[in-house]
């Protein structure tokens, strides 16, 4: 990797970069900008109610609903740079050598450390896309209506990409030896990814709803 | 608009601009960007198949669906841009003045015709998005198998993009007149849609049992 985190590669770049056969940018990185273009169609949604005296009365609670997006969308413009680099301590240690006994096991415990390291990032993008849709339905009520199809893109953004950074943990799951690490990982995704993914199917209806009616 | 399109905005600059109360980039770029990053995973997995000695016998079908995918992820890029561009012109077209009977005439039909405009970025990302979905199952089965989890956040982000193409074509049609365009953008919708989520669902689902498993 070169100094320049993923974050700021341009668009264009960072997009030619993730198609080629390179491993990183990887799924973890693509799942976490694609959940952070969500949050923050959440959080102009709800920069253009903060503000506007004809919606004075919910200021203070949409303001609340834009802090929880901007801090999803913060966490997830950080796990685009950060997963590509635990996947480079993952790649390190399968370069290890394993020539004597004494290099096989610590190579072993090497990629068992690097693995649990990489899990790290997708595990923390699922949890702020899950954090974000949690908050979509009540922003669909309370944001300025103009901006009611951004609060719809929000869920069906943070949704795909709640499936996207799932993945991404359960593929470092597969190989994870420390079985205590693995059901709490488990315990996590299956605590908190259904009704995430209910909250993004019932806030993207009810938007499909009033837009078409 | 700055001269720089916003493929060119760093991923950073892009996503703080996305949040604010500015509106654009709005919904239907947000989503043509996860699109990209979606399909961006799909041409990675191919491209770490096509080459590879080990799966000499699928070069030339992967390289088939690499194309689909590749065409798609362009298609994508473009309209990151492009949404913008459309947004301004419809922008431009509400901030004409409507102060005489004829200027009234002209505003709204510069306005209709601006509204079909903005109408066919998230349409064309809507259909891309689509064509790219529909190889993602075969592709699921071909790809080297250490990329599998990349093709399911494939097709997890290419199915939330398609969800928020489609609420930015259809926030276009709740306010177009035409209603023979109406018509044909409402046909394009249901005849593509339910095919490419169920595409979407279906490797999603077959990714994660092979994981999981």
């Amino acid at each position: 990797m070169s100094d320049k985190t993923y974050a700021a590669y341009s668009v264009e770049d960072y997009l030619a970069e993730a198609a080629a056969a390179r491993p990183t940018p990887g799924g973890g990185s693509a799942s976490a900008l694609a959940g952070a273009a969500g949050a923050a169609m959440a959080c102009m949604a709800a920069n253009f109610t903060v503000g506007k005296k004809k919606y004075k009365d919910r200021w203070e609670r949409v303001g609340e609903l834009l802090a929880v997006c901007e801090r999803a969308r913060q966490t997830l413009l950080g796990v685009v740079a950060d997963d590509a680099a635990a996947y480079a301590h993952v790649s390190a240690a399968y370069a290890m050598p394993k020539d004597t006994p004494e290099q096989k096991t610590q190579r072993t415990a090497a990629i068992q450390d690097a693995l649990k390291k990489a899990m790290e990032p997708p595990m923390t993008a699922f949890v702020a896309c899950a954090d974000a849709l949690a908050v979509l339905d009540e922003l669909a009520g309370l944001a300025n209506p103009n901006l009611v199809s951004d609060v719809g893109v929000a869920a069906a953004l943070l949704g795909g990409a709640l499936d996207g950074a799932r993945l991404n943990v359960e593929i470092n799951l597969a190989f994870l030896k420390d079985e205590a690490c693995v059901a709490a990982a488990r315990r996590a995704l299956e605590q908190k990814g259904p009704p995430a993914r209910d909250a993004a199917r019932k806030t993207l209806d009810k938007v499909s709803h009033r837009i078409t009616q």
